[in-house]
């Protein structure tokens, strides 16, 4: 990705340190986080200087380097972040090539690489002059680099495409998608989620293309709240609506959404901008859409139908 | 309406002095409003002390007298919000009227007369037990008393009933919904507006009630960014779709919600709570919900299906 012009990843082995950029402080002000043992490493990831599930893989592969590839190293990162399933993959990947440093390089390409496909069989689905609606961030930070959602919009940026950008309460990361499409000069809009529909509405979304993060084995996608409603709504208007994710998000394991269990986050995410805290808030983290409403999903290995 | 523990309006008329109650400070605290002469009504007006249609028609009524009911003050009143189109009437009424006293208060005792009639017809339709979702705020503060979509919720309040209130943003209008719920000791629960749907697929919402800015001879609604989509979502999970009106938002004049202008708002509401400012933002403040995704409008004289 780029970033102030010059090409960029959104974490790399520099010498002995991993740096990140600090994610919690974009799209205020880029600054970098250095991870010098696996104590900082999985500081890093637990404090959501890394999110994004790809990219927190990628993390804890350094962070087992650091840690020297050992069960101490594995059980020190297995405890930052539950829910995040290439989290567990990358550390067992890492237990099983003890801990070298070429095995996590080669872990964190072939994720780069993945992305890189996506956008490809993406951008072939993305036609001159598309202006197509994304939901929160699925971009090069949450995956090191290209993206699930964003590397079609990244390939396809001399297509004279225009985005637009769900804010997605109530973590915003509407901003992040913002703030990378701005680093590559791709057109957009910032808008409330309540305004998609009406654009929809009124013909001017052409295509939908969200992450995923979780795929079960009917198709059925779990994703950040409020992708069901966008799904409903280019359902209804006519919309493609497209899932962008490579084939480690698909989890055969889970029969439908159904079995999905939904994270229920801290109510602060919804009161913190305010001086009054309603007595009761519900926040729900993600939630499922039925593979009736998906058009297709753009993987590493083409583009395939529910 | 009650608030803590008395019986109140949003504004009265106290011997010569309007009370309003403040509610650019809501529901962060509850302070009031004082004006004396007509421009202090007029600015009560602009800087949003008072919001919601039928609450300004009603301030604009004691402006009236204030202003001697002259068409001077009938200009500085008219200045105020373009878009009010309560507020145009109760000028034009007031002039008729010589500005005389008596007229304001029946005028403010029949839209609260019509609020309670749409409450009692909406209380018909609530089953006990009954969550029901709202969006933005359509309750005593815009109305002066009762309501509209929330004058049910009020008349039906001993059926434990539950409400959902959408956060509504970029203004976070379901804040004063909270507010009003918890001042009556109502059950509710705030939610972004992303998760309106999910909470619709899972059948934890059993009908939807929203107010409206505008009602087209064809039974189009315009009302707050956002309406449509919930409309669209409770249309495909089975969820009855509530719109509840007085007769004065109904404008035969208007032949169809493609003839309603959806008013563009600052940007800055969006972006203010952030210290990054995307480079572009589009914010719509209303939406047209087409006829066809209402169940029936609410209104002083019965229930109305389009």
């Amino acid at each position: 990705m780029r970033v102030e012009g010059e090409d960029m990843r959104s974490l790399w082995w520099d010498n002995g340190t991993l740096v990140f950029i600090d994610q919690r402080q974009l799209p205020f002000q880029l600054r970098f986080f250095e991870a010098t043992d696996v104590d900082e490493v999985a500081e890093a990831i637990k404090k959501m200087v890394v999110r994004g599930a790809p990219a927190i893989g990628c993390a804890a592969c350094y962070g087992m380097v650091l840690g020297d590839g050992g069960t101490g190293a594995a059980r020190k990162l297995r405890r930052t972040r539950p829910t995040a399933h290439d989290l567990f993959y990358a550390i067992d990947y890492m237990l099983e090539h003890d801990g070298e440093l070429e095995a996590a390089h080669a872990y964190v390409e072939d994720v780069i690489e993945r992305c890189h496909r996506i956008g490809e069989h993406g951008a072939a689905l993305i036609e001159k002059g598309s202006r197509i609606l994304t939901h929160c961030n699925a971009g090069a930070l949450a995956t090191v680099d290209w993206g699930t959602a964003l590397a079609p919009m990244r390939v396809a940026r001399d297509c004279d495409i225009f985005v637009w950008v769900d804010e997605t309460r109530p973590r915003c990361q509407g901003l992040l998608t913002a703030w990378e499409l701005e680093q590559e000069g791709i057109e957009h809009a910032y808008i409330v989620d309540n305004a998609a529909g009406h654009y929809m509405q009124h013909g001017e979304i052409d295509m939908v293309i969200v992450g995923a993060d979780c795929v079960a084995a009917n198709y059925d996608v779990a994703n950040k709240i409020g992708t069901y409603e966008k799904a409903v709504l280019a359902h209804e208007n006519d919309v493609p609506f497209y899932v962008a994710a490579p084939r480690s998000t698909f989890d055969e394991d889970i029969d439908s959404g159904a079995d999905i269990e939904i994270e229920e986050r801290d109510p602060v995410e919804l009161s913190k901008m305010h001086d009054y805290t309603p007595r009761q808030i519900c926040n729900p983290a993600f939630d499922v859409t039925p593979a009736r409403y998906v058009t297709a999903f753009i993987t590493e290995d083409g583009v395939v139908r529910p």
